[in-house]
């Protein structure tokens, strides 16, 4: 493990918060790219999964799961990214701009987030596992069904919306650009049959705290699936 | 679909809120279980999923993902169990019980309901799916392990605590043990091998919103699943 370098010190300094994360995670991405759209600045510490880094004593005590991101602030320990950019909101970047403050505003980022966790990123996982530790060069015909059925389901949320969740990017679309851009590495998104979560990818692709916390760890994701179908 | 009654009816009234549900589901009966722990009261609607009620032109419109609970407050519509709960807390109940107001503690409930969603949630559909709708008469092997590895992380995220999320049971509790009892019907928790988490269900059992709230979905579900073993 090696500390990462923060990107930018600002004054209210919170150099005591430390992230435990792998860039090719998509929601390591998810905490990284909320943090840089908040413009905060903490301790990161990258670990390495092909080591089993994540596995080692000093994270399992802090995460039995033994999975990434992790975060600590002081004695709060979190472990789920969504609980994360959540609690970075509202305790650091209290301004209602990422997470409404009002519960009509809020509950409809939560229920973004929750599609996130329940649908995406479950079917991320299906995909990309066999393919990442197992030795298997493609995504299985079931899981190809089953993203797909999520990319209609976005192109559906995205009628008559710019961003998935209101006049401006949330926590909603930070966490969901995070899994389903790399999604579309697994299984491209078609722009005939998706047009708006197409343009809503590129919109979102061209913020800038996507270009400083999204685009390497992605890219290092696709090259690292390259590899491993051109090994297989 | 036939209007449920109303178990209770308050002062502050809350009819203008609307439930469309199945109490056989576990996410209606998480939030059927808030309703009740919070002392409210709103419209309920019985929505009959065998003949497909939840795919009608109605609540298409209301919940394009056609599935449920859907919720409707006024021009508010959610379709998400977890968001659902939030909301409730935060608009009807802010009295920081179910739901911690302070962002640590937020936040450790936040990551319950993420667990639900993200782990609990996809592995009970993967079991119950094959079972109540493909012809299968048993849970897969696959399905089996998934289901006991999740409660393997129950088990160890219940040391040293008493619930879940706190000093009492909350929002966090609630959502899981919806999904918990129901996956205990199809995978029974072995009580010497996660001994934690079967007196924690066993205390979930004893409170009232629990008896008013998820006993008779859950003997819904359980007949169900006993008639779909006996036929196959």
């Amino acid at each position: 493990m090696g500390a990462g370098g923060s990107k930018k010190i600002i004054p209210s300094g919170l150099k005591h918060c430390t992230l435990w994360k792998a860039d090719r995670s998509p929601p390591c991405r998810a905490v990284m790219m909320t943090l840089d759209a908040m413009n905060l600045s903490i301790t990161e510490v990258d670990v390495n999964m092909d080591k089993g880094e994540h596995r080692s004593p000093e994270l399992t005590i802090l995460n039995p799961l033994q999975t990434l991101p992790v975060f600590k602030d002081r004695e709060l320990v979190l472990n789920d990214s969504h609980a994360i950019s959540i609690y970075l909101a509202k305790r650091y970047h209290n301004t209602g701009r990422l997470l409404p403050k009002d519960p009509g505003g809020n509950s409809l980022i939560e229920q973004l987030l929750h599609f996130d966790s329940g649908i995406l990123y479950p079917r991320y996982r299906a995909a990309a596992n066999p393919v990442l530790y197992e030795n298997c060069n493609f995504v299985m015909p079931q899981h190809v069904s089953d993203i797909e059925s999520a990319y209609c389901d976005l192109e559906h949320m995205l009628v008559g919306k710019t961003w998935l969740g209101g006049n401006w990017p949330t926590l909603g679309d930070i966490s969901i650009v995070a899994t389903v851009s790399t999604l579309n590495v697994l299984v491209p998104i078609d722009q005939n049959r998706y047009p708006r979560l197409t343009s809503w990818l590129h919109r979102m692709s061209e913020e800038i705290y996507y270009i400083t916390a999204n685009k390497t760890g992605l890219g290092e994701f696709s090259r690292r699936i390259g590899e491993l179908s051109e090994v297989n």
